[in-house]
C-alpha cells in the first residue's frame, strides 16, 4: 500500500499550544514516510475540509514546524461549526468522504473538544460504510479542561498558569492601593460550564503576601449574601479582596449571572461581563471601591506565558495521533494519563471515542472547599503539575516572534460545496 | 554633618517596575553611607508619612533588594491621596516636616506622577520656610506616560510591551475564529487623558499575519459612524478587526464613552467598561460577532512581561534621585533623555519640578494618523525602543517568585495624626 495522506483540522476555541499539536502531527508524519504522505491542514477547520480547502504543509521547513510550537492561535484557522446529526443529514459526512477519496486521505486527525470527538467517531463510521475506511483520531484540546477520560486537556495548563500569574500580579497591585482606594479586584475568566480555569486562581496564593482569592465556580449556584459577607471578611482580614469569577456562574434561577438584567441606554439587554456586574454589586452593597478585568482571549492565546508541561502534552498528543493511526487504530484519542503527582509523571494513553464524546468533566465536589469559594488541597495537587516550567517564545524587537504560515492550497478536484 | 535619613514614598497607581526604583534608591543610599543613613519607606505612600508609619529597609539583604526589581505592585504600599492646596491648609505640610525632623529625614524621595512632583515641590518650600530644609526629589513613575520634560515615564514601557504582546496574541486568536464566529475583538487599556498606552497597540502589527488594529485615542473625539465604517472595512479586507480602546475616549459631548448611558437593572448608571459598550455597538450595528477584554490592573502589574529597558530606567531614576540629593540638588526630578532612536541611547537628565508639576503630556498630532485610528512612523520610532528586552522574573513551581517584604516600622516619636 502506498502512503496515504493526513487531513488535520483544528476545531472550536483555540489555545496557546494547539499549534504544538500540529507540529507533533507533522513531525511524526515525516518520520513515518513509508505509511504517511502529505499532511494537509484544513483551512478553518471542518469548514475547509467540506469546502476542499486543504493547506499543504509539505513545503514547511523544520524551522517552520518548530515555529508552530511557539505561535498561538490556530495556524490553519479553526471554526465553530457543528455537523448536523448524522441521522438528520448524511450529506456533509458523505462530502467529507468524497474529499478524503479525492485527496487520498487515509488519516483524519481532528484537534478539538467533545464535539470534535463525536464528529471523528461518526466520520470513521461512515467512511467504513461507504467503502472508504479512514482512520479517525481525535486530538484533545480545550482550555476548559472538560474532556472525559484524559487526566486533563492540552491547552488548559497554560491558561491555568496565565490566570494564576495574572491573579498574583493583580493581588500585589490591589494590596498597594487598598488603604486609600481600590479594595476589591474582580477577574473574569473563561469556563462556561466547568470551573477548572477559575480553580487555577487558587494556585496564586502565597502566604500572607498573596492571600487566597474568592473563587466563583459554575459548579456552585451564586449566593449573593454569602458572597458579599466573604468579600467583607477578606477586606477586614487582609485589607482587600480578590475575586476570580467564571463566566459561567449562574444565579439561583439557573440563569447566567452575566445575562441577568443589565440593559443599555436603549433598553437592550447588555451582553456579558460578569466581572463588571459583580464589581458594581460589591461597591453598591459594601461601599468598597472596585477594579475589574476580563481576560477573554488573552488567557487562551497568551503563548508568552505557556506552561512547558502543557506544551509537551500538546505536542505529545499530536505525535501520538499519527503513531496510533499508522499502527492501525481508529476512533480513538490519545489521552494524558497521570502516573504520579510528586514527582509528576505522565504518559500518553488511549481513549475510546465512544467514551469521550459529549461527556463534560466538571470540577468534582472534593476539589471545592465546603464554603464554595476555594480549592482544596486535592485540587491543588491536581493542578500544580500542569503549570510547571516556562516555554517563552523567542522575542524579536521586544515582542514574541510569532510566525504566521502562508501555505499553498491543494488543487481542487471536486465541485464546490455550500457550507 | 552626620548622615541624614531618606524617606521614600510611592504614590498613585503602581507599575510593574516601581519597586526597581525603590531598589535603585536603597542600593545608591548604601553606597553613600557617609551622607545617607537609613532608607525608610512610607507605608502606603504619603498617608504613612503623615501617620509616621516608616518602614525600615535597613535589615533588607542585598538579595531582598534585588527581589524588589522583579516584584510588581508597590512594595511599601501606595495611595491615592492628594494633599490639600498649601494656601488652604498648611497643617499636613507642617506635619510632614515634624515627621522628618523626628526621624532625621534629610531627603524626601517621592515616586509618582504629576501630583507627586507638585507635592515634592511644596514640601521642599515649606521645609525651608520652617527651618528644616529637606532635599525633595521626585522620582518619575506613571504607566500613562503623561509627565512633562522626561522622554517617557518609567513604568510605561512595560505596559506598552504587555499591550502589544496581548494584542498580537488576541489577533492570532480572532483570525483563527473569524470565518465562522468572532470577527471583532475589542481590548480596553488604561489612559484616561493620554493615549500612550493605546498607541502602543500600534507596535503589534506584523505584515499580513497581524494587520493593524483600530486605535481609539482620548486625544480624538469618538466618531461612531467613521469608526463603524472602518471596522467594516477591516473585516472585509482582513476577515476580522481588532480594536484597542483607551478607557478615556470621549463622545462629542465631552463625556467619557464608558459613562454614557448604560444602566443596570435597578436603573443605576453602570460604571465603566468602554470595551463592552463598543463591542455591543459593533455587533448591533454591523452584525459582526464580538469578543472583548479589559486589561485593567493586569497591564500595569504584569511584571512577568516587563521591558528590560523600562526596568533599567526605573532603577536608574531611583539611583539618580539619591545621587542628586547627596549632590545637594533640591526640587528636581531625574528624567530620561533620549540621545538617539537607532541605536537607542539614553541618559539620565535633570528636570525642574516647577516645570513638571501638573503638566499633562498627550500624544501629539503627528503621532496619530490622519484618520485618527492609527500611529504614524514617528510614533513607532518613539515607542519601539521602550519595549526592548525581556526581564523575566525567576519562576518557582511554575509561577513568578514575587517577594512580599515584611518590614519593621520605626518607633513613633509623635502623637497620632488624623489623615
Amino acid at each position: 500500500m502506498h502512503p496515504r495522506n493526513v487531513l488535520y483540522a483544528q476545531s472550536g476555541g483555540v489555545t496557546s499550544v494547539i499549534n504544538a499539536s500540529a507540529a507533533g502531527v507533522i513531525a511524526a508524519a515525516r518520520r513515518h514516510g513509508d505509511q504517511v504522505g502529505t499532511v494537509y491542514g484544513a483551512r478553518n477547520g471542518i469548514i475547509g475540509a467540506l469546502r476542499e480547502e486543504l493547506l499543504d504543509t509539505g513545503g514547511l521547513s523544520d524551522d517552520d514546524v518548530a515555529a508552530l510550537e511557539h505561535t498561538p492561535g490556530g495556524a490553519f484557522g479553526s471554526c465553530r461549526y457543528k455537523l448536523p446529526p448524522l441521522e438528520k443529514d448524511r450529506r456533509p459526512y458523505e462530502r467529507l468522504i468524497e474529499v478524503f477519496r479525492a485527496h487520498e486521505i487515509g488519516y483524519f486527525l481532528y484537534n478539538g473538544g467533545g464535539d470534535s470527538s463525536d464528529t471523528a467517531l461518526k466520520v470513521s463510521g461512515i467512511g467504513a460504510e461507504l467503502g472508504f475506511p479512514v482512520r479517525c483520531i481525535a486530538v484533545p484540546k480545550t482550555v476548559d479542561n472538560d474532556l472525559a477520560l484524559t487526566d486533563h486537556c492540552p491547552g488548559f495548563g497554560s491558561v491555568a498558569k496565565y490566570v494564576a500569574t495574572a491573579l498574583m500580579e493583580a493581588t500585589l497591585d490591589v494590596r498597594s492601593m487598598a488603604e486609600s482606594s481600590t479594595k476589591v479586584f474582580v477577574m473574569e475568566v473563561m469556563g462556561r460550564h466547568a470551573g477548572w480555569i477559575a480553580a487555577s486562581g487558587g494556585l496564586a496564593r502565597r502566604g500572607k503576601g498573596i492571600p487566597p482569592a474568592l473563587i466563583l465556580f459554575p459548579e456552585r449556584t451564586f449566593d449573593e449574601a454569602a458572597f458579599l459577607t466573604r468579600v467583607d471578611e477578606h477586606v477586614r482580614e487582609y485589607g482587600f479582596c480578590t475575586v476570580v469569577v467564571s463566566e459561567g456562574v449562574r444565579n439561583p434561577d439557573g440563569q447566567f449571572l452575566a445575562d441577568s438584567g443589565t440593559t443599555d441606554a436603549f433598553g437592550h439587554k447588555q451582553l456579558g461581563g460578569v466581572a463588571p456586574l459583580l464589581a458594581n454589586m460589591i461597591t453598591e452593597k459594601t461601599g468598597h471601591k472596585n477594579h475589574w478585568a476580563v481576560l477573554d482571549y488573552l488567557q487562551r492565546s497568551g503563548r508568552h506565558l505557556s506552561s512547558a508541561v502543557d506544551l509537551a502534552h500538546a505536542y505529545a498528543v499530536g505525535k501520538a495521533a499519527v503513531e496510533f493511526a499508522v499502527a492501525g487504530r481508529n476512533a480513538v484519542m490519545p489521552i494524558i494519563e497521570r502516573v504520579s503527582d510528586e514527582p509528576y509523571e505522565w504518559r500518553v494513553g488511549v481513549g475510546d471515542l465512544g467514551m469521550i464524546a459529549n461527556v463534560e468533566k466538571k470540577v468534582p465536589d472534593d476539589y471545592i472547599t465546603e464554603d464554595g469559594f476555594g480549592i482544596t488541597e486535592a485540587c491543588r495537587r491536581y493542578l500544580a503539575p500542569l503549570i510547571q516550567g516556562e516555554a517563552f517564545p523567542p522575542f524579536v524587537d521586544g515582542l514574541p516572534d510569532y510566525r504566521v504560515l502562508d501555505l499553498p492550497q491543494a488543487e481542487r478536484a471536486l465541485p464546490p460545496f455550500e457550507v
